[in-house]
């Protein structure tokens, strides 16, 4: 267990995403949900079209960065997974809000680059990077503000819905803001800022998809438990995958999050248990930080966590029937536990 | 016509319109709409409030600076005006209507604020000045996002036309920002910005009170062109009050836009007709501003061209049956005319 990346699933890791559909016989065999995805791009790209050059441009980078869609992917099989698609046209409303979470997504990226200081996301020149900080905002903004049309034909339910999740995500984004710096964070208050900032939207993909396909009470539960469980997993694996994943030469300062003063799980862990530890982590050394976190049980901790909340993810959905989309869902948490870095 | 302010609304400015309002027997009169109005303000402490508390007191400062809320009043005088509250219940969705534009208003406000730099407004030191730019972007998505949950209850229509608004709103800000330092900006640029910045807005206020109160297609239109050319005549003169009005001390830098190197329709005037003019407001003296504009007909012209807007304005309102709303509406926009500063 103290291995690095033990197998939680990393946020924009396309290819691995791509291997594990593969592996499976995969989502490949959902003909129905590649063409609801591909509808899900089509709109991202109709929606985010402007007759402001800059905003058209920009709009199109980030669709054309946008990588496989994860959040979407989870909304449309919940949708399935909950009985949807009873008939051809049922399917729009459920393709429309996986448009609005990829948006929103996409928007909450774009401002936390501005407040990150990131000028890099997927290989790619963050907004900020290529236009400042002013016009970044403004492409923010506009990504944003364009799901509100989406929603025109949406139930009232799901309005609330994400509406409800939109206000947890800048909340937890808040709340990360006013910690930064901060070395005396508690698991507690960490794990509250993963439910508000990540996984209050996987929660909503999974209750969305349900509420969509109009699913029981019980249905809906379950689909928004699993999101939620699994969206604390990826983040707690995202975190420590900042700290050690296998993407920076040694002796660089090895993570954004440690230079911006946010401290994940496995940071947390050994700052509580591990004297020293706020100098190892302050001055950022990527060999002392790896043995730190290992030494301490800090990636052990923290990959035994994950672990429990992608079988807490894992349980919710047993009250589903039997369903190809159910298996995929299941799949994607089995994946998330067996990937390799 | 070469006078200052010669009557056109400056927004904020609260104690004039609480003169007018007194002046004209006044909006006191319609206690409907005083009840409407306190609903509306707590709405916007309600959905406001965070268990975050940086939120809160950040989205209660802004609720409490709020002056009189000239858009949810626009909002509700044409939900009267196309015969609105025809029962008691009906009026619960132009409320919430009247909120969302007043959410989107403030939060666009507070993003002003930081690609502005500003570091004042109403007197009042800006989110930005009081908590930085991270935390200030965070709360403009706050106040913004909230608006979505009040969209649970609107109509499709409703919500398609506030969320065209909200895009033109971002664009209308995008393109004014990629012309900062433009001195050669046209008159057409100029009025096609105001019309996506701020006119948009406006026209979505008359349009979304008619809608509301299930109005005719006519009486629709006809109070969204109410709103159109209001809010032209509003912007227009607003930017010319920023370069004259009378705010300053001599011999200060006159204006936040002249120094964001952003030109109003005065200004614009000038440069296409007087020689020179550039370096003037480059300079941005305030002696020197005022008489270039006064010299060379600039304010004239705009004072001229606003009046228009404004007679637009109260000619669309033709088509509605009498009513104590209409000629609300209709005083509004003669106060914007005589009004002396």
């Amino acid at each position: 267990m103290t291995q690095i990346g033990l197998g939680y699933l990393y946020p924009g890791d396309d290819v691995a995403i791509e291997k594990h559909r593969s592996r499976q016989g995969g989502l490949g065999k959902a003909a129905m949900l590649d063409r609801e995805l591909a509808l899900v791009e089509s709109n991202l790209r109709r929606v985010l079209s402007s007759d402001v050059g800059l905003l058209h441009t920009a709009a199109d980078l980030l669709v054309r960065a946008g990588g496989k869609r994860l959040r979407p992917t989870i909304l449309l099989l919940a949708y399935h997974a909950a009985g949807g698609a009873r008939a051809a046209e049922d399917t729009r409303g459920a393709v429309s809000l996986a448009t609005a979470v990829e948006l929103l997504h996409t928007a909450s990226l774009v401002h936390d680059d501005i407040n990150d200081h990131s000028e890099l996301r997927r290989g790619q020149a963050t907004i900020n990077a290529l236009w400042g900080n002013s016009l970044a905002l403004l492409v923010g903004d506009f990504v944003f503000v364009r799901l509100l049309g989406l929603l025109a034909t949406c139930s009232p339910r799901a309005i609330q819905i994400l509406g409800d999740c939109c206000t947890a995500v800048v909340e937890g984004e808040t709340l990360q803001m006013l910690h930064r710096g901060d070395w005396n964070v508690t698991e507690a208050l960490y794990l509250g800022i993963v439910h508000k900032k990540t996984a209050s939207l996987f929660a909503a993909c999974g209750e969305l998809g349900a509420v969509a396909a109009d699913g029981t009470e019980e249905q809906i539960a379950a689909l928004a438990e699993y999101g939620e469980n699994l969206g604390v997993a990826f983040q707690i694996q995202d975190d420590t995958l900042d700290l050690v994943g296998e993407r920076e030469a040694l002796g660089k300062p090895v993570s954004l999050d440690l230079e911006q003063g946010s401290v994940g799980l496995a940071a947390q862990y050994a700052l509580e248990h591990e004297a020293g530890a706020v100098e190892i982590l302050r001055a950022g050394h990527r060999a002392q930080v790896t043995r730190l976190l290992q030494e301490s049980g800090a990636l052990a901790y923290a990959a035994q966590r994950a672990g429990a909340f992608v079988e807490r993810a894992r349980s919710a959905l047993a009250v589903l029937p039997d369903s190809q989309a159910r298996d995929e869902l299941r799949g994607l948490a089995d994946y998330v536990v067996v990937r390799d870095r």
